[in-house]
């Protein structure tokens, strides 16, 4: 028969077929630039921030900062604070249970030491914590403060990493190792008499003699500065005992679930005795995923039985909060003479301040996350941090990534100006291909590498040829030959993960209203990224219906499905996999019912906008139908399902960024003036979303690699602690911006996502310090890259001449 | 082989499974006199009632009530009151959306007429609602009252249900039967032109045919009156819009699900957009099964977007409230010399007021639930209930039921008393037994009787054998012969349902935690009586754990599993079937990661004090561990799962109630000194508050037979709106008491239990009139039995010597 021939009937099927295979697969939600589903209260002022959450009789808390970077308490005197009226309670290490613990909200058992206690006998840093104040205002427990007395023992402090982990040199903690954690993953990789939080070493291939082929060995050495996370609303909670003696908690939090079992052990309660609820959130940015107000306001709380609320004052964010991680990180590469590298090694050494929270992993990051972005035949990598007595660092956007690209991509960036070639070329040489094995994550066992991992997606190479594209990067632009103002070109590419390799889990549970409405309750966290929206998007596509049918309930740790919480970029990968999970099953137990009133295949109906089809078209029953018939019909039963999500892979989003910049060598300012982004997320559920991750995420880098350094006195104390003296950057300070959003599916994603929140990150501060090169000729290997380092480069050139 | 010579090994394992059969079959927590969930806030009286809810810059809204029983409004001026400082809005019905509906919180679609508005442009009773007012504070709420100028055109009005229903009579209702229920449910059984507001007509067999082989022909009219919930919390509750512009109503209410429904409909938002949370109820009663307060509250909160608080006064609560249906019931009955009754029939007529609400299905009930308790050849029931312009009459605990057992159990008291044959011979003799069909409950087709429900499980005889010995019913005891207080004894014996035949569903969703606690999240309402309480022994007997481990939530619209609300005596039944499949499932979800680390079959292992035992007795699993395996270890997911379960039956309790009384020749009063109460539940998951309902229920009673009455003047305006004026009985005026829980185990039910929450009052308003009859040989036809009633009865008695 003429395969050209159709059969009237059966083409008439096959083509309604096709039709419906075609509508199956093209997306009606997903993709789409839908509004937040937070847009009215964000655009209305509405309180809906912990910051806003008010209880009545409710009290304020402060906390006693330490004076000193390092001293025993030897006496507190509170009898002044306690007679002050107003003041309910004044609590120091002689009330609070003696929990060992960390700060770090990562999962059970965490990675980090349990090297602290919420209030202890010992002060290590300049602002450490000494006393907690409950007072009716804020103002009378400021007052209450002042009156604490406190005999210190002032002993002698180290602030700087290498001098902390010499002879000689104070030593910080003397810990009792005997957390379950400690031996099973730091046994072996910290040592507090020597001031090391945390070291590790990652070897794939024998380094030295790989390095022995190489044509070209090239070395630097690159630095990165304390920074601070700026997040608008700083940390802030509300605690109470609710009238079943349960402790509440309502905090701006990244990691409820992870709060909850942490804040459970220190005020030694059993978890069920706590609850943690997640409002909005004004921003994280890792800053958050540390447990630090919530046991301050409880152990007030279930001390006065009020409620308690405390907030950090914007100088305690910089002094007391976290900061990230400054690292000097040392590159040494070998390349043969055709641009191929054949080794490459990264060495860093990083500053944990006073606790170790995220330090390991942190500084194991700064390896994980990028060397892994260039094949080579051996690789070598070192991390370590110190302890010393200067505030704490830990988890912040890009979570040590930001620190090794700048070196890495400067590294690069060197590495083929010295072989001449163009530094693009050299990347695509380079770079790591779809299909290939991470060589940094895995284990070397008997000289063989075993890889936990494989890029099953990559789009690199088309963020590379459309930026590339965009910026015009092989055409000829003015350069500003002659003038005081020079121009330049600089790129830079990256990449990350999606969450922790094996680690997170996330879901949501789903459940169907009269209204053919959805209450989606999940875990995971929204804090301001939209993941909200993104997870509404990812319900609403597979349910088929609109984003008015999705109600977003995030985060209760008493309703929702347990969450590892915002952070690895993960809650689009992992959270949104569990929504998938819980909307498919409650779209077949739709289908099931629909099914049976029509006496039809499950697999032979579609749902969109709310309205059920059959093979033969639209048919009269509605999801709000089945809702009724359901809840008062014949089918009885709540439509309900949950659904979770174990990712066991964390497949890399990658990033290009070309940029333009501006080098006044008068001044030294160097401003960029364009920017073109390209990003692949596997699929962007929401391109408006996605685009403001990476539009923030450009403004966020910007102060990295022009201005943002938190300093220190000889002292140890922080010397801008405020954003008068801090600079980040605003709108006004933003280039020309264009960004594409590249879609290399991952199969394992919900509709092919991976993750979008912190690659963007890592590739400004390297592409500024490559594109000065490229207008002025000068490297600039530490961040920020200030007019006084342009100016003091600009005149060593000179003198050199 | 000898069959009593075991194998050592093989006679080991038939112990051990012996053992472990035992150890299943025993209940560890179900069957306890467990704390309840909710003793410390109660106790300590921590802020947990709606009427305690605040939300910073509440509003309080009251309303206007009509002054006048029937009247147009021909115009409202709010000028003045507007004009009010501290005013923020008055509302009338220019003001509101005019959706047809009904208050009765019932499912969908519900079996009430909807014959109402929010506010209408005509007021049917003293009490009816003419206009809101939302102020900074109820005074100048009150205030503002006081300003609305009414224009009101007085119509004629009419408070008898016969008069109602005669010709001439004003018409209350003119209404538009367009909604889908009225066709489908009340077409042929609503007559809104002659105030007919529900008729039914019930006969199985031939009724007067059956009568003519009766030998004794009894009959008997009774008339009970309106009487009033008398929940120590009024009606009260609080809405606001929130951020996200949804409706958020903190209710205490009896049915959040139905609210949000039908909240829902007459603001005319979609479901999606309306959330309904029910912390703690202070009582009930059923009169929280109506939608009452919580349109004011939203209406004023939408207008003002503002959060509105507003509750019912005392004298609100019995003039604008609801109240049990006043009824006169006609009982005529034939029996057979032997004490056989044959024929039975009953015919009653309420009073509605000025809204159907509950009318149908209450007047329905007062047949269905009674005429049941006895066999016979034919039955023949009648109800009808009338629109009159007195205040509302709705769902009360025992739904109907009270009313018709005072009629049947006086009448059958009375039959045996013509037959002189004891009360309780004749009950033993005709009452129904264990494997009857319903005879009302049903449908006659072609003559022939399909019954809808089998009684399978029947207490009954064991109530009447353990109450009668208790009280020592065949023992002489002092009667009081020549004093002038005279004692007698009564009895009367009862039944009621177990839900609404095939109606409800009920359920939870339930999450392990970490530290193998469980939080039980359910649609179903706690209002006093304990079910929360009841429902987490049933999870926590299940789930193998102790009553510290299970966290109860109930109930929020958003969050919990869809529940029809505390109605029906559904909950223990109904969403306590639904709390075991959740927890069986999630049972099963333990035992399967369990039996993988243990390499044991799940049927081979239990849970005990959340230890997890395999054959060989205990291992060194704990539900923690599991919980902590699945959270953090190799079989990440989160253990949660939904349960419901839809009852396609309402198994009937049963109750035997037995009482001595004293009568005061001198001055007419009736005292109950003894009452021995037996009550068969199935299974009584806890005792104590299982007792509690009875002893409840008794008090509850007393108030019914002995004094409680709301009262009319001649213009249809309450006289006694107060507890001054109105009797409750107080802990004074109870009866030494002895409660039987009788187990009868009702297979559907979970572990066996069935209902206990209405059947308790059902019995001790006939028993006292026929206590009363027993010690002083006088008839009291009418409730309550006042001291005038019994004076004028005795006086007859003597006139009639």
């Amino acid at each position: 028969m003429d395969s050209n021939y159709n059969e009237p009937g059966a083409g008439n099927i096959v083509d309604a077929e096709h039709q419906r295979a075609r509508q199956l697969s093209r997306t009606r939600v997903v993709g789409q630039k839908e509004r937040r589903v937070d847009a009215r209260p964000l655009v209305t002022g509405a309180p809906v921030y912990a910051a806003e959450f008010e209880q009545p009789g409710m009290l304020h808390g402060r906390i006693l900062h330490s004076p000193h970077a390092h001293a025993n308490i030897r006496h507190i005197d509170t009898s002044g604070a306690l007679a002050l009226p107003g003041v309910w309670a004044v609590l120091t290490h002689h009330d609070l249970p003696r929990v060992a613990h960390t700060t770090a909200g990562q999962p059970y058992p965490e990675l980090s030491p349990y090297d602290m206690y919420v209030l202890d006998t010992r002060v290590r840093y300049i602002g450490d914590w000494v006393a907690f104040v409950a007072a009716e205002t804020p103002a009378i427990a400021d007052a209450a403060l002042q009156l604490i007395e406190v005999d210190y023992e002032i002993l002698p402090a180290v602030f700087d990493p290498l001098e902390a982990m010499g002879d000689g040199a104070p030593q910080l903690h003397e810990l009792d190792v005997t957390h379950p954690n400690l031996g099973k993953h730091l046994g072996d990789i910290y040592d507090p008499e020597h001031n090391i939080a945390a070291h590790e070493v990652i070897t794939n291939g024998d380094f030295e003699a790989t390095m022995r082929e190489a044509d070209l060995i090239v070395e630097g050495e690159y630095r990165v500065p304390h920074i601070a996370h700026a997040m608008l609303e700083p940390h802030v909670c509300v605690a109470y005992m609710d009238g079943y003696d349960r402790l509440i908690v309502v905090s701006s939090t990244q990691v409820p679930y992870h709060t909850r079992r942490k804040l459970a052990a220190v005020m030694q309660l059993p978890i069920a005795r706590v609850r943690v609820v997640k409002p909005r959130v004004g921003g994280g940015f890792g800053g958050k995923q540390e447990m630090l107000l919530e046991p301050v306001a409880a152990a007030l709380a279930m001390k006065t039985r009020r409620p308690v609320r405390i907030e950090y004052t914007r100088h305690e964010e910089f002094t007391s909060g976290r900061l990230r991680h400054p690292m000097s990180i040392t590159m040494r590469s070998g390349v043969k003479r055709d641009g191929t590298l054949v080794a490459i090694s990264m060495r860093s050494l990083g500053n944990a301040g006073a606790y170790g929270t995220h330090s390991l992993t942190v500084t194991r990051a700064t390896g994980h996350k990028t060397l892994c972005l260039y094949r080579a035949q051996a690789y070598y990598f070192e991390a370590t941090a110190a302890y010393t007595n200067l505030p704490v660092t830990g988890a912040m956007r890009g979570y040590g990534a930001p620190q090794g690209f700048f070196a890495l991509e400067s590294h690069i960036d060197e590495i083929a100006r010295r072989l001449n070639m163009d530094p693009l070329a050299f990347r695509r040489k380079n770079h790591v291909r779809k299909g290939d094995w991470d060589p940094i994550e895995g284990e070397e066992i008997d000289g063989n590498w075993h890889s936990k991992r494989q890029f099953r997606s990559c789009g690199l190479p088309e963020c590379i040829e459309k930026g590339a594209a965009a910026i015009g990067w092989n055409e000829p632009f003015e350069r500003g030959d002659g003038n005081p103002i020079r121009r330049g070109r600089g790129m830079a590419i990256a990449m990350q993960g999606s969450g922790v390799l094996g680690f997170e889990i996330g879901g949501a549970s789903i459940k169907l209203n009269e209204d053919g409405s959805f209450n989606v309750m999940t875990g995971a966290t929204d804090i301001g990224q939209g993941s909200d929206t993104v997870l509404a998007q990812i319900a609403a596509e597979v349910l088929g219906v609109g984003m008015e049918k999705i109600v977003m309930h995030s985060s209760d740790t008493d309703s929702s499905v347990f969450d590892y919480g915002a952070y690895a970029s993960s809650t689009t990968y992992i959270s949104g996999g569990g929504v998938k999970v819980a909307a498919e099953k409650v779209r077949q137990h739709i289908l099931e019912v629909a099914g049976d009133l029509l006496d039809c295949a499950i697999e032979d109906m579609s749902i969109r906008d709310g309205v059920i089809y059959t093979p033969r078209g639209r048919s009269s029953l509605t999801i709000a139908d089945i809702a009724n018939e359901t809840l008062y019909g014949r089918h009885r039963q709540q439509i309900m399902a949950k659904g979770d999500f174990w990712a066991e892979d964390s497949p890399a989003p990658f990033y290009a960024q070309f940029i333009e910049v501006e080098v006044d060598t008068e001044t030294g300012q160097v401003r960029v003036t364009k920017a073109v982004n390209a990003l692949d997320l596997g699929r962007a559920i929401n391109p408006a979303l996605a685009t403001g991750q990476v539009e923030g995420a450009v403004a966020m880098a910007l102060g990295y690699a022009l201005s943002e350094e938190v300093k220190f006195d000889e002292m140890g104390r922080v010397r801008n602690p405020g954003f008068v003296d801090y600079k980040v950057m605003s709108t006004l300070d933003m280039p020309e911006m264009t960004t594409f959003l590249i879609e290399d599916t991952e199969d394992t994603g919900p509709f092919g996502a991976k993750s979008a929140g912190e690659v963007p990150i890592n590739c400004m501060a390297p592409a500024v310090a490559n594109a000065v090169y490229d207008a002025v000729g000068i490297r600039i290997r530490s961040l920020p890259i200030t007019p006084e380092k342009v100016l003091q480069a600009l005149d060593m050139k000179k003198a050199r001449k």
